[in-house]
């Protein structure tokens, strides 16, 4: 990727109007009324992508410099599918608090702040702590991007299959970054009866071994009152949602409830094969582009940070997550099939259907300022 | 200003080489051998262009929003007569160590850091303490941009004016960033004869109002042994170098030696006009570019980062800094004149010139790893 400019700069004229004495004339029309700065820089465009390197894709903990190749293409999909200008900023920091202050510096230069490849729980206090700082939208991808975008392929499954959210029983394996946030989403989408695994089993309220962030998921996830381990939660389940990067046998998926619903997400290795999944189930999502339905980030968060920066949102609430995850699900349509419920990364149509609604839900939700 | 992708993204095929799952190969590369991140991130060809927003142009301390458009001019600047790419940075912090901490954390991101707009004397400490914990180029503009076309003027005015450096009486008026770091490059240059006066007059070991780095200057110029006003400096001073903002009357001036040299730096008023100026100097430069001798920092710092990152140098030593400036003089070459005494910004040579001789510098002083 590279730098380019948007206006050219062929003679001393333009020396003097870009830089020296030109610049000094925008500088002090910013000093004097700072939202100015929207229309006469690059801000309002512009997004961070900031990791620490500590959970990079399914590499692990690798460090800020071997993490700059993932944050390098993020950027170049935040330009080609968004039209946003994002930069890839590695941090060299593991404490929380120092990671939070030093974005918290840097949060002038930007328009809204994308952190990736951050471990959890690491990455639960890290935002809600930056967010709490800055009146930009902070948004962790991993999280909420995945979240939005199996939200939106499950709808269109739901739909498929007849079935109505509030009696659908669903399992979630892995409560990482991209576990917890689906559950979250899921919740607030009138699923009610969830339940979350993690390599000790079901995490419920009577588990004493949760960091806070679970026992938060424990208490949330409560009313269908599953225990025990993966196994025992899928039987006469009717989805599973699959992020932890473990394996599903197929005596398991076996038990789960007819016309059942397989999202394995883990990748490049899927925590069951697509081709086992579909002899039990009747919609089969992976994270792979090789396979139909492939659930991916770059659906979301594009248009997700496209509507968030259009009315300079001050932060990205649960409601435009939602309303992005609506937007995707309704591109499908009545195209609807098996292998049909979440639409390709190069349709034209996702990113403004995403950015529309975003714009839309965060008037509503009343974090618009323009 | 944008970014811009150097590779194309069209399909699926593209789009999972770019991202996942191919993305991971390249990390995994750079986990193994970091020094790989070179060829395979953006990052060695990348400077952040980092300020405090406290001494912005002439405008002072405007804060960092509004200091946002100097910065993007600089990069646009990079970019155009470098290829550098560079990435506006304006920090929310004004201590010293914490804006230190901060810079350093960002480090992995980046293959050089061009420190801009900052008020001295934090400036100063900010750079040494800077470049004490980075094994990347820091290099303070306002300081070292200025100082190194200020010395490839003033080389080719002593060439032009028949004069030797070791006998030839400097005063510079302003004791900031520019001002200091103009008195050192001259230093190590061969003058000797060398005053810096400030507010309260010329910078001498007497004096008891010092800060720490006029301390310094006061001691390292006490060879020509001046006190008093800048008008007492001036009296049979060769050269007068105007870096302060203030004014200079021509009863000051007109008591210069035969032959005298004024650079009347100021931007955009200079300390006395040029007009003035030249009724009683031989050799007249500004910071303007409607008069003869522009003394423009965008003379030096693209080509020095260029040629700073391509050797990949792990700081700048004053060696390439008085390389740069000699690099620029030599360009005038036969073609000077008492109106011609350094290049002009569009000169397509001036960046590679700059380039090659800080790379030959670099290599000199044992900081090249290329």
């Amino acid at each position: 990727m590279q730098i380019a400019a948007t206006a050219p700069l062929r003679d001393a004229d333009d020396l003097s109007l870009s830089y020296t004495p030109g610049v000094a004339r925008v500088c002090e029309a910013i000093a004097e009324d700072p939202t100015v700065a929207d229309d006469y820089t690059w801000v309002s465009n512009t997004v961070a992508v900031v990791t620490d390197g500590s959970a990079v894709l399914g590499l692990g903990d690798i460090g800020p410099t071997a993490s700059l190749p993932v944050m390098e293409g993020k950027a170049i999909l935040f330009k080609q599918f968004g039209g946003v200008d994002a930069i890839p900023l590695a941090l060299d920091e593991r404490d929380p608090d120092a990671f939070v202050d030093t974005v918290v510096r840097l949060a002038p230069s930007f328009g809204g702040i994308n952190l990736e490849d951050i471990a959890a729980p690491r990455c639960f206090e890290i935002e809600r702590a930056l967010q709490a700082r800055v009146d930009i939208p902070v948004f962790h991808d991993d999280q909420h991007g995945t979240a939005i975008v199996t939200l939106a392929a499950l709808l269109n499954a739901l739909r498929l299959t007849g079935r109505d959210a509030a009696d659908t029983k669903v399992v979630i394996s892995g409560a990482g970054a991209a576990g917890v946030a689906i559950a979250r989403i899921l919740l607030a989408s009138g699923i009610r009866k969830l339940a979350v695994v993690d390599r000790a089993g079901v995490v419920h309220p009577g588990r004493t071994d949760l960091t806070p962030i679970k026992a938060e998921i424990a208490f949330e996830t409560s009313e269908w009152g599953r225990s025990g381990q993966l196994s025992d939660a899928l039987d006469g389940a009717d989805v599973f949602i699959g992020v932890s990067g473990g394996t599903v046998g197929e005596s398991a998926i076996e038990r789960m409830a007819d016309d059942a619903i397989i999202f394995a997400l883990a990748n490049p290795t899927p925590e069951v094969h697509p081709d086992i999944a579909r002899r039990h189930a009747r919609v089969v999502a992976t994270g792979r582009s090789d396979y139909p339905n492939q659930i991916n980030n770059v659906l979301a968060f594009p248009g997700l940070f496209r509507g968030a920066l259009d009315v300079r949102a001050s932060k990205v609430t649960e409601g435009m997550k939602v309303a992005a995850a609506r937007a995707l699900s309704d591109l499908v349509g009545e195209a609807l099939t098996e292998s049909y419920v979440i639409p390709s990364p190069f349709d034209d149509r996702v990113a403004p259907a995403v950015a529309t609604a975003v714009m839309a839900a965060a008037r509503r939700d009343g974090v618009a300022r323009r």
